[in-house]
């Protein structure tokens, strides 16, 4: 039967018209199927975004990809060790990150452009949230995943938008000087400095005399060679035709050896350190610790562990890691979409906040497994870094300049984000968004009114929407407006621009419209759109007092 | 010095222009001390308003205020007896709470028309949060005092506005009938029913059988009386000249027993008990427990307790009460500012919130010093109760149809508090308001956007206001336009009913113009407010692409 149907489908679907007067339930049939396939495929498109592009792969784009992932390779490994040393954790756990996400994404996310892996920003949410402990790292990243899937299967990935750009400006600009103070202690060679912002620093300078010569000189050095190599890759070359073979090779040499820096000054700085030892018998040099080798085993993450002689339940965990299960996967996501945005708005393409949560919240989940912290797509591993602007922590002052020119409230959930965030970093980035949404409501619960008397009359102009927290103000506004001297012969509202209205507003209406009635100003609105209208009407309120036009003021 | 400064400053207020002519300090110093006098004034006004009336208060005054003293004292002691039933508390802290309350807020209260005292929501969340231990309520009672002061000195009266009207609808009708049902066991007479609502329920009717028919007889009696009682107030005399003195005296006396019923029916009901007892020589009504005589002793309330064989320490008080620290004082806050505000708009006069938040937070400060468990302005001692319109659950059809008719998204804060409310009040009341708010901000973040065609240009009105939870959406509309096939000749965005804009929009519209600039299609904003346009400007907007009108469209 369902064959004879199926077959019967495919006669149908070239042949409509037919099937349509012949049998009306195998037509019906036909379309459920068809209609039945196409969603299927959009659902599994959008949920498998590899299923859009794995089947126009091509052997040309494989060898572009090898190249590509062999430099982002070489930028990686180095980026591991650094951030695994900003986390506070054991350095191979910076490489254990650095890998699972990238294949996750390639089957679940959207955008051809992004890598996931570890950031300096979550690294240092991280440090903040481990204290040094592996299975706390682990445990936050397997939790941030689960939070980032629950958030986008739910279709969440509109809460990051409540992140406003000064709140993102304050933080990002606060880790960025965290980040790098919290660096110096490296430099120097000290020992024993806590993690803590102000501690360190503190402790930082106060032993800054038992810097370690040797440590020092080398960081220079290479933090010199690095900005060098940096410029290499942004020197503009004359773009002639009568290039020579020679100029091309050098040029391929050149963005090599720039785009590989990290890896060649890791590899000379230890090949230094090395030859320096067996030259003095000694170590000279602050080195860190061993690199556990060989890649770490497949297994589900201990959600309840031992550190130290206490084993620490899952419900401590949980409630030792706090906020951060919201804060951290909220500021992934913001690293990772805003990252994704960019690419797709310039390789014109889009991409689905929803979609990137999910992917991102699997490549947590399954990057927990192989002992990874939690990773995202990075503002730093990609050339967007210069555009996004707020990025380094030298876009400070710009975007000051910029908001005070523009709107200088909006310098207060800035100024609150970036001191806040050298308190606590969730303190921090969540009193920010808390200030930027006040600022907001403000307007919500006091929107401007402008009084103008027209001759015997009272306009009163409403700029702004009109909800429940709000109304309160405007009655005031017109009950005040009732006690001027002399009476006014009508109060006349300007709802123009008012776009939105709800039920306690039309309630706080009738009541006012009411009073007016006993004290006999009338009360009139005017320019009222029609879904204001309507509301308006369909709650009690009189019709005639709805007027178009107030050129008769 | 001094003493001669204020003679010739009383000389300089006579003749300003002669003091001016003649020393140009005095003068300054005399206006500072006027401007310094009236300052002072007005603040002793705004936080003492008794300042204000009792320089007027009459013997006349007085006559009244004796009468109605007399009056709101007949009708409180029957029902302080019955809200501490609802409170679960002994019946003594019923009258407890009835006094200090009405002291306080004559001095400090600004409406003539409150009287503070307990309340049958009050003492449905203190039910709730006592655990029918008094000492818990008097600790509730000082806290609640303490946030109700802060919160007035910080001038937070204004949250109230947050509780919108489907809210406070939605925990009306549900704390009436969760009150009314709670009462049900006492009317059948039945013993040992538990307090929460869903078992009080299941365990009435499961023991109705166990009905003591002689509670039932006199309780519905009881009821009936009342309501005869009460609906004799309601009658409308025939308003003629020619009154009898007799007829007069008749309904001046219908009147009294009429607001006396309360106090009336309670000794009628207590003489029946008494007289049922001697004859049958056992207690055949279920008595309430005897009520402690004397008035309790003023001193401060105990903050850690001891209850049955555990002492209680402060902090674990705190963390008991949880989250109804701060619901009992905005809940208290609302009811008390509710019925001020009525009967001020009723008596021209106008109350400050963050006032009667001040008198509030004093009144239960110092009742906590006499044992008094949360008091507040009451709906339903005052005659504003039949005109609130939101204050008995029969009032719940009448509003539901209006919603429905208005918005009927409105019914989803309603109906989430009044579920909520009966699984827990402060669940019920705080996802209320979260819920209003989530609608609220929803069209902060989808500002509604209308796309026309017109000709070869794509005219997209922003029909709402834009903040930066909403740009996303906005930006998004603009892309899309953007690959509309054919390709416009170019976009304009209608910003005529937009009031404000912050500073990540103008940063979003600029990159949004810059990629409509890559894409050859140019992007004009038209019908900008001047505020709009002026930050728009600033950012670094082209003011070309402002255009004041569209007609050539």
């Amino acid at each position: 039967m369902r064959g004879s149907n199926r077959l019967h489908s495919v006669a149908t679907e070239n042949s409509p018209l037919l099937s349509y007067d012949s049998n009306n339930a195998d037509a019906e049939t036909v379309e459920k199927y068809t209609r039945f396939k196409e969603t299927a495929t959009k659902c599994i498109r959008t949920y498998f975004p590899i299923t859009t592009w794995l089947p126009n792969y091509t052997c040309d784009s494989l060898i572009r990809d090898i190249i590509a992932g062999l430099t982002v390779g070489l930028m990686l490994v180095p980026q591991g060790l650094a951030y695994a040393t900003i986390a506070g954790l054991p350095l191979q756990y910076g490489l254990y990150s650095a890998y699972m996400g990238c294949f996750v994404y390639c089957v679940f996310g959207g955008s051809k452009d992004v890598t996931l892996g570890p950031t300096a920003i979550m690294s240092l949410m991280v440090s903040r949230h481990a204290r040094g402990e592996p299975s706390y790292a682990i445990a936050l990243t397997f939790y941030c995943g689960i939070v980032q899937l629950f958030m986008g299967l739910l279709r969440l990935g509109f809460l990051v938008r409540f992140i406003s750009l000064p709140v993102i400006s304050g933080f990002v600009s606060a880790a960025a000087i965290t980040i790098g103070c919290g660096q110096l202690k490296s430099l120097f060679g000290l020992k024993n400095i806590p993690r803590d912002f102000i501690p360190n620093l503190y402790q930082t300078f106060k032993h800054i005399g038992e810097t370690n010569p040797w440590d020092l000189t080398l960081g220079s050095c290479c933090m010199v060679i690095l900005i060098i190599l940096m410029k290499l890759n942004r020197i503009k070359w004359h773009e002639d035709e009568d290039v020579t073979k020679l100029q091309r090779v050098c040029r391929k040499f050149l963005w090599i050896i720039s785009t590989a820096r990290n890896a060649l000054v890791v590899l000379l700085a230890a090949a230094v350190a090395k030859a320096v030892e067996s030259v003095a018998n000694d170590d000279k040099f602050s080195l860190t610790a061993k690199v556990k080798p060989g890649i770490p085993d497949f297994k589900p993450p201990a959600l309840s562990f031992r550190v130290g002689n206490s084993t620490i339940s899952t419900s401590q965990v949980l409630k030792d890691l706090g906020p951060g299960l919201a804060v951290v996967p909220l500021i992934g996501f913001l690293e990772s979409i805003a990252i994704a945005k960019a690419f797709a708005r310039r390789n014109r393409y889009t991409v689905d906040a929803s979609q990137e949560l999910i992917a991102l919240g699997i490549a947590n989940c399954l990057s927990s497994f192989v002992s990874s912290y939690p990773v995202t797509g990075s503002f730093s591993r990609t050339a967007v870094n210069a555009q996004s602007g707020v990025a380094t922590p030298a876009g400070e002052y710009h975007i000051l300049r910029n908001i005070w020119n523009v709107r200088r409230i909006d310098l207060v959930p800035l100024v609150i984000t970036f001191f806040g965030c050298f308190y606590d970093i969730e303190v921090g980035i969540l009193s920010g968004i808390g200030s930027a949404l006040c600022i907001l409501l403000y307007q919500v619960v006091w929107p401007p009114v402008s009084k103008i008397n027209r001759g015997d009359y009272i306009l009163l102009k409403i700029n702004g929407n009109l909800n429940y927290p709000g109304i309160e103000h405007v009655t005031n506004e017109i009950q005040s407006s009732a006690l001027a001297d002399p009476l006014p012969l009508g109060i006349v509202v300007d709802l123009s621009v008012v776009t939105s209205i709800d039920f306690s507003v039309t309630q706080a209406l009738l009541t006012v419209i009411e009073e007016m009635d006993n004290k006999r100003v009338p009360i009139f609105f005017t320019g009222a759109q029609d879904n204001v209208r309507d509301m308006m009407v369909s709650s009690g309120i009189d019709p005639e007092s709805l007027i178009k036009v107030y050129k008769w003021l």
